[in-house]
């Protein structure tokens, strides 16, 4: 097996990028193909003992940087290393392709540009992805951005295809899957939730009905669904809100001098309380729809992430994820394309 | 001036909202009409010295309760508290309205219902609206869950309502009014937000954009404004990653007998990180657009803040604030109406 790993894609590019290839390589016995600056890339290899692992490099001269717009970087740059890395699995180079680069960019490399792999067959929008922390684990999120605004039956895709990744990639046996609202109650959502709820009515899902954004740190389902624009505002809410929290906490701590005593013997539990909120664990998610597997992970991922991502890349190669997504794909547009011609489920436009 | 109590709203009603009220007598000066059922108002005045206070009762056999739908509970229960308040403010016999009940019971007895009151002239939806906590303070939200399916020009009266507020109630000159988005660059947004935002920048507003969820806790806009659904969303999650970060802290320390200790040491550092959060000394935010002053506070409100909730009231009563909305409504209407009869402002149907 080959994984593609966007050696140009974290914050800390190439390093962290680098070392967490090379740990793969040797984790995991399957070849990581690093693209990128190839004399970068050299630099950083050559602070390991790389000596017979599954290691090589795609030389790629440029970069798509977080503060471009996407679809237009990918058009520009031809020879970006997420370009060129994703030309890798169109061309069958590769089986998998992991980026720590943007998100929107790595979605705009799949579906437009030179390398682009493209949708699977049926598939109406790919789903950006995340893992969303809770407190016995994680729970997995989609669309957090790939769409702003969505249609029924795109979120019963990606209600679909979360499940199939949570049963081959995260081992859940029957993933619960749920719809994020402004109330658990059945009469709560908008007009989308409200119509997505009847198509997955309809699905062989473990449809559990709606949370609500308390919800989600709770552990309530295994697969939660909402469109790009919410899933944004909640991911990035919960982001913003952690920040603070720890801000403030240190900002009084630091106030006294007994609670700094206090706060140095309380910050084993504080360390252990932030390892269980570590997306670093997981490494990343998918981008889910793409003709593919991809992996996504975080900016400010560490070696260890970048390890972890491609043994996620690793583990949904291995479960056939692709060919389950178009399986499951297929079996559900029957009855969707049946769904969608009445005039309830038309869609919110 | 008489402000009206409802004094089954919060959950543990009669108690603390009688003592809420009690309080607020005292401290403003101003009457304070409890209503409830009679007798069991009376049995928690008669814990306090109300000797020469400005305290009345009306009495109302019923209450409006959080497991109920709430418009059917407000038709159903044309003797609930919320309703019976609401009648005194639509006869003209009091001036504005506390509640720290179900806001969506209060919603509905403002707009349906015996003793609705309506929408101020020209106000397309009422907005439920919050504080949010950031660390330097709070910023204003709306909608939080009147409206899950909202037009531009919904979005532009919140906005419209929500700088009157800041300005007359919260005492701020100027107030920054944002857009809450996935991402702060202009191209982002769904429909709903690029619409919203081509009309806020035809209004007399201090219109500084969009903002970011992860902005939500960063004080960036002094109003932020979102669909009903969306700001639910993002509330709730706020609400859940706090909880769980705090319980999360808790049960590592409970673990490590050290940590215990830091954690004892720390206490106080900790409450005042808790207390700079703590929305009771807001006591309440407006349920915008109806034709009264209505403030509606936490149901896990204490007495402080529902003393601060009724303070609300009285400022915004004495700054006008019905008046001063139906005015800026009124003039923006020309530039609305103009705006949404061309496509691009067409809304989201």
């Amino acid at each position: 097996m080959r994984i593609v790993l966007d050696a140009m894609g974290s914050d800390h590019a190439p390093e962290v990028d680098v070392e967490g290839g090379v740990r793969a390589a040797r984790r995991f016995g399957q070849e990581v193909v690093l693209v990128g600056r190839r004399d970068a890339i050299e630099a950083e290899l050559a602070k390991y003992d790389t000596a017979g692992l599954p290691l090589s490099i795609v030389h790629a001269s440029e970069v798509v940087t977080m503060d471009e717009h996407p679809s237009q970087a990918v058009r520009n740059k031809p020879d970006a290393s997420i370009v060129v890395g994703m030309g890798q699995l169109r061309e069958g180079k590769a089986d998998a392709l992991v980026s720590m680069g943007n998100s929107g960019g790595v979605l705009a490399a799949a579906v437009a540009g030179e390398g682009r792999i493209g949708r699977i067959p049926g598939v109406q929008r790919p789903a950006i992805s995340t893992v969303f922390p809770h407190m016995e684990g994680f729970s997995f999120l989609l669309d957090i951005g790939a769409n702003t605004d969505c249609k029924p039956d795109w979120l019963a895709q990606f209600a679909l295809m979360g499940a199939v990744y949570a049963r081959n990639v995260l081992h859940i046996a029957n993933p619960r899957v749920a719809l994020l609202s402004n109330g658990e109650e059945e009469i709560k959502g908008n007009r989308l939730v409200q119509e997505t709820r009847e198509l997955l009515r309809q699905l062989h899902l473990n449809f559990i009905g709606n949370v609500e954004g308390k919800d989600l740190p709770r552990g309530l389902a295994d697969v939660i669904v909402t469109d790009g624009f919410v899933g944004n505002v909640a991911i990035k809410t919960a982001e913003g809100v952690a920040t603070m929290i720890l801000s403030l906490l240190k900002s009084e701590i630091r106030r006294r001098p007994l609670a700094v005593l206090g706060g140095l013997l309380a910050k084993p539990a504080f360390k252990a309380a932030g390892r269980r909120l570590d997306y670093r664990e997981y490494g990343g998610a998918p981008l889910l729809g793409v003709n593919g597997v991809v992996i996504i992970g975080h900016g400010r991922s560490d070696a260890l992430a970048v390890e972890n991502a491609i043994g996620l890349a690793i583990t949904a190669v291995r479960s056939n994820l692709i060919e389950t997504i178009r399986q499951d794909i297929q079996d559900a547009m029957t009855v969707l394309a049946h769904t969608t011609r009445q005039p309830k489920g038309a869609g919110v436009e």
